[in-house]
C-alpha cells in the first residue's frame, strides 16, 4: 500500500481508538502474548533468516548479537509486555476538573497523541515493546525497523497487528514500512502522523529531525557529564565517574566529560599521597578509559572507552560548560553539600540531573516507568526517559446544561471556578 | 543590539532565572506595577502619539480602538497583574516521587522552559500580560508587538524590563524586537530560543509556524463547529449555537459551522410549527447571522455573521465532519443523552469539547486560569487555553549518594521503586 494512505488508514485508526476503554487495550495486549507464543516457530525461523542473511553480508558480530530473536529473547518480551499490561491505563484519567458554574463543569482529561511513528535500528524486541506501549497508550502507530531485521519484523508485525485487531483495536492501528523511500514519504505526512519517535545514531536521529516538520521526540547526542565539586567525597567521585563512563560506554547515557574543580584535583591526603585529579584518572586508567586532557571538541559523543577531562575553577564555569558543549541529556555533579547540588540542578537545563549518582541511571525502567519509548532532550511535553504517560496529550472537556457566554459577559451570571480536588486522578468513565 | 546578541543574553537570562525563588518573581510582579503606576504619565503620553499617527495613517477605528492604552486601560491591566502575582509558582512542584533504592530518590520537578519568543500584533495590554506570565513562570522573554503600538510597547517594555530587574530578575530578562527584520531573524535563533508563541491573524501565525524550526505554540484557525445531535433539546440548540456564533464573531472561539442531525432538523412540534432547522435558522437569522448552506469550502473561519449549515444523518458523520475540516479548536455538541455526548468528546480530535455549551467558553479566564498566553491547537505539551502551567515544563532529578548502576545491573542491589505520594504537589525546596 501507499504511505500516503497507509497513514490516512492510521490516523483513521487513531480516532476509533479515542474511544476504546482500558479493558480492550489490556485485552489486545494478551492476545498478542498469545499469539506471538503460538508463532514462537515461525518468527524464529525468521529471524534465522535475517541472522544468516546479515553473515553473509559480513555484518560486525555486535550487531548480528543485537539481531537475535530466539526463544530467550520472546520469552524476555512477553515478561515485558506483561508487565506493561499491569500497569494503569495513561489515557482517559482525569488532571484537573472544575465547577466554572452551577450545572457547567470543565475537566482536563488525558487522552492519547494520535498516529505515531517510530522508526528504529535493528533490534526485533524494540518492535515489541513499541508497539505495545503504543497499545497500551491508545495511539496508533506506524512502525519502521532495521533493514537487516526485515524477516523478523515482518512476522512479529503481522503477528501483533492481527492479535490486537482480535481483540477489538481498529483495522490499521499498525502497519510496517519497510524501505527508506516509504520512511522519506512518511516524513512529509504532517497531515496524519502527529509525533516521531526516532532510535538510532546521532546520525539517523538527526536527519529525521532536519528532514521532517511533524514534532519529534528523542534525542541526537548524548553528551552527558560528571563534575566533582571541591568538597566532594573522592570515593564517590571514583565510583560515579567509573559508573557513568564504563557501565556501559556505548550508550546514551554514558559520561563523555568529566569537570573537576581545581581545589579537589590538587588535593591530597599527605605529601606523598595522589591528588584528587590522580586518583580519578588512574581509576578510570584502571578501568581502560583513555583520557583526552584537550580534545578539539568538547561535545564530542565518544560512545567508547574514552573520556575528556578538564578542570575549572568554579562551579559557575562548570554549570556554563555543560549548558553550553551538553546536549541538555543527563549530568551528574559529585559534591558534599547540598547548597552547590541544588543550584547545578536548577541551572543546567538537561532532562535530567543528578547528586552524587551516575548517569547510567537515566532509563525509564531504572526510573520506574515500567518501559521507554525513548529519551527525550527536548523541553516540551516529555523530557527525559518517556513511558507511557509521555504518549498521552490532554483534551478539555465541558459539561454543560445550555450555558451562554453572553449571560457572563453581561454580568448576569459569575463563573464560581470551584476546583473539584476530589476528581483529580480517577478516571473520567468513572465520573 | 543585534538580534543574535539579544537572544543571546535572553538565553542567559533564562539559566539565571532557573533558580530564582517565587519570592523574586512576585516581588518582580509587585515592582512592575508601582512603576507603571509611577510612569502612567509618560506611558499614556506614548500612546497618545501612536494614537495620533494612526489616525494620520487612516487606520480603521476598531483598530484604533484596539491601541489605546489610557489610564482606565493602566488600571485593568494592574489588576490583571495582581491576580497573577496571587497565583501559586508553576514552578518548582514536584510532580511525582519515586525512592529507587535506600539513599537514591528521584523527582520529577517543574521548571520554565527557558527563553521565549511572544510575537504578537497591536493591543499594548497584551505586552503586560504576556511579560508578566513569563516573570511569574520564571522564563525570560522577547517581545514584538504591533508597529501601530511602538511607542506605547517601548515605554511599557522599558518600564517592566527595568522594575523587574530592580527586584532581582536578571538582565536582559525581557527585550523588545521592533522591526520586522528582527523577528525575521529571530525565528532562526533555534539555539537559543526554546518556544514562539504568536498571537495574530492567522495568515501571521501560519507564517511563523512555517518559517521556523523552533517549536510554536498557538493557533492559526479557529474553525469550531456545534454539531445539534438528533436528541437534543430545541432550546438548548438555540442557545448554544447562537451564542457560539453571535457574542463574539471574530473570535477563535466563535463557531463557523453548525451540523444539525437530520431527524433534528424534519422534526417539529406539529403540522404548522416550524422544524428544528428553521428553528434554529430563524433565531440565528434574528440575531443578524447571514447563513450558508453551501460553501465552496467548509474550512472557512468568518469571524463574522455568517455562519455555515450542514444537515448530517449520523453522529459519526458528524465526528468525520469535524475532524475533517476542522481546525482542532473548540467544538460542542448539544444532545440530551449522555452516551452521544461521550462519542462526540472522546472522538472529536480537538482541544476543547462541549456538551450543550456555548464554544465561546474556550478562554483562559473563563477556565479558571488566571490568564493566558494563547490558545494551542497542537496535541503535544500545552492544548487549548494556556496558562501559567503551559509555560513550565519539568526535569529528573535524582539525589543520591554515591550509587552505581553496575550494582544493579549485576543483580548485587535491585531496585525498590516506591512511590512517596506524599511529596507529589509539594515543592521542591521544601523536600
Amino acid at each position: 500500500m501507499d504511505t500516503r494512505d497507509l497513514a490516512r488508514r492510521g490516523a483513521q485508526a487513531a480516532r476509533e481508538l479515542l474511544s476504546r476503554p482500558s479493558s480492550v487495550k489490556d485485552e489486545a495486549l494478551g492476545a498478542i502474548a498469545r499469539r506471538l507464543e503460538a508463532e514462537a516457530g515461525e518468527i524464529v525461523e525468521a529471524n534465522r533468516a535475517d541472522l544468516a542473511e546479515a553473515e553473509r553480508a559480513g555484518l560486525p558480530a555486535p550487531l548480528q548479537k543485537r539481531l537475535r530473536f530466539d526463544r530467550a529473547k520472546l520469552a524476555e518480551s512477553l515478561a515485558g509486555l506483561r508487565a506493561l499490561r499491569s500497569l494503569p491505563d495513561p489515557a482517559g484519567r482525569i488532571l484537573e476538573a472544575r465547577k466554572l458554574d452551577e450545572g457547567l463543569v470543565l475537566r482536563r482529561v488525558s487522552c492519547p497523541i494520535g498516529l505515531i511513528g517510530m522508526i528504529f535500528e535493528s533490534r526485533p524486541d524494540a518492535l515489541v515493546q513499541m508497539a505495545c506501549l503504543a497499545a497500551k497508550s491508545g495511539n496508533a502507530v506506524i512502525l519502521k525497523g532495521g533493514r537487516e531485521a526485515a524477516a523478523t519484523n515482518r512476522a512479529l508485525a503481522a503477528a501483533i497487528a492481527a492479535a490486537g485487531v482480535e481483540a477489538g483495536l481498529p483495522e490499521s492501528w499498525l502497519s510496517l514500512l519497510e524501505t527508506r523511500e516509504e520512511v522519506g514519504a512518511l516524513l512529509e505526512l504532517d497531515e496524519y502522523v502527529d509525533l516521531l519517535i526516532p532510535r538510532g545514531s546521532k546520525e539517523f536521529v538527526r536527519s529525521i529531525m532536519e528532514k521532517s516538520r511533524i514534532p519529534v521526540m528523542g534525542h541526537s547526542d548524548g553528551v552527558c557529564h560528571v563534575y566533582v565539586h571541591e568538597d566532594a567525597d573522592p570515593e564517590t567521585a571514583v565510583r560515579v565517574a567509573v559508573d557513568s563512563k564504563t557501565q556501559y560506554p556505548a550508550a546514551c547515557n554514558a559520561a563523555e566529560v568529566l569537570l573537576v574543580h581545581s581545589s579537589f584535583a590538587r588535593r591530597s591526603s599527605g605529601p606523598d599521597a595522589p591528588t584528587g585529579l590522580e586518583r580519578l584518572t588512574r581509576a578510570l586508567e584502571a578501568a581502560g578509559v583513555a583520557i583526552e586532557t584537550s580534545p578539539p571538541d568538547w561535545s564530542v559523543e565518544y560512545l567508547d572507552l574514552r573520556m575528556a577531562v578538564k578542570t575549572v575553577d568554579s562551579l559557575d564555569e562548570a554549570i556554563a560548560h555543560i549548558n553550553r558543549h551538553g546536549s541538555g541529556h543527563t549530568d551528574a555533579i559529585v559534591a558534599a553539600g547540598r547548597a552547590a547540588a541544588e543550584r547545578f540542578m536548577n541551572e543546567v537545563d538537561s532532562a535530567s540531573v543528578y547528586w552524587n549518582a551516575s548517569t547510567r541511571f537515566a532509563d525509564g525502567y531504572r526510573y520506574g516507568l515500567g518501559a521507554e519509548v525513548g529519551i527525550s532532550t527536548g523541553k516540551l511535553h516529555a523530557r527525559g526517559p518517556v513511558g507511557l504517560e509521555g504518549l498521552v496529550t490532554y483534551k478539555w472537556k465541558l459539561a454543560g446544561s445550555g450555558q451562554a457566554v453572553a449571560d457572563y459577559a453581561s454580568g448576569r451570571r459569575a463563573f464560581v471556578h470551584e476546583n473539584l480536588e476530589g476528581e483529580v486522578g480517577s478516571y473520567y468513565a468513572e465520573s
